[in-house]
């Protein structure tokens, strides 16, 4: 990891989540790499955020050359594409950090549905291998309060083994106007994936756009 | 259900959490029936409680004399003792709703460890099978905050899939002082009972007595 700002690749950047996190890390001066299975896709997308922030460090890559040309990874896609994403980039990921905002989401989205494995972002480290250090964060903030610029009533649960890592992307945390908690080891990004249905199923029964947790101390 | 306070019988109310719920509710007009696997016990706790509060209406039996006599079970043994626990009463709980406080710890509280049948709550109703209504709650309020005075600056998660009995015990939970949120079915106990060893996980890295979680809404 160079001093100074990571070079964020984010897997997933053309969609709803990961694009809002790119304008909000390329606006704090972070070097971004949009990823994605489609490269024209991706330097679409990363052209027009660099028109509609007035940046020049986003640029855009198909998945495995975002992997190789970035310091870090965050993986924002959809369950259904997260292990073939996970494939795609595992080579170049080695010896760096894959934060996983994953949630294992069944057909019903408002039941809690976890993997065998424990959660999404076990089975990342599963696939991805020791060599890279799989940190679980962002599960339970929705896309569109990051894309505005409004402020979140809503704070982050970060799950991981390396407390270097954990303390990196409480930083990036930080850097999206977020408070954020080291949670505890990995296998507890199930609790985090476990509460965004939870979440889900608040907003349908009590009648609200969005809803967020928050810990409390006594 | 009998119309007015049903009584309550606490399996486990011998333990932390079960007196400390047993006395709160006791307070508020319940009638209580403290549960454990030793009459005698649970004889002598009831007699300790009805003196220390100056009530009546708190008796002590043996689980399934327990669960004869109540309306409403709410069980608070450790997750060691859940199944054995259950298995003790499941006969005289049949028709009625079970309230399970249960968090599935196993060697590190601190690490998510949910069972395969996805959380303690679901093995209940797996055991009880489908003549016993489970709903899941309060497995994120320690037992040291329930048996003070003081406010309690933390929600309760209830998840279940029967709405009349949700609405049942968001009234007892209410009765506590404490606000809570139906949360979904009963597969989202799963959440709630993870998040446990996130907020214990909490207090260990952030050096604090107590965590709770709170649902912010935007």
């Amino acid at each position: 990891m160079p001093r100074g700002k990571p070079k964020i690749a984010i897997f997933g950047g053309t969609g709803d989540l990961g694009s809002a996190l790119a304008k909000k890390w390329a606006k704090k001066g972070y070097g971004i790499i949009i990823g994605s299975r489609s490269k024209e896709k991706a330097t679409r997308i990363a052209r027009s955020m660099r028109k509609e922030l007035d940046v020049k460090s986003i640029e855009g890559f198909e998945l495995a050359e975002a992997a190789k040309l970035c310091d870090l990874g965050v993986i924002t896609v959809p369950y259904i594409s997260h292990a073939t994403t996970l494939k795609a980039v595992k080579k170049f990921m080695q010896g760096k950090i894959l934060v996983d905002t994953t949630v294992p989401f069944q057909k019903e989205v408002t039941k809690v549905s976890l993997p065998k494995a424990g959660s999404a972002a076990i089975e990342a480290q599963n696939i991805l291998g020791g060599g890279v250090t799989v940190i679980a964060a962002l599960q339970n903030i929705g896309s569109h309060l990051l894309s505005s610029e409004d402020s979140i009533d809503a704070e982050v649960l970060i799950s991981g083994n390396d407390e270097e890592a954990v303390n990196l992307v409480t930083k990036l945390i930080e850097d999206l106007g977020l408070r954020s908690w080291h949670a505890g080891p990995l296998e507890n990004s199930a609790a985090a994936e476990a509460v965004t249905s939870i979440l889900i199923a608040i907003n349908k029964k009590y009648k609200r756009k969005s809803s967020g947790i928050k810990i409390t101390s006594h």
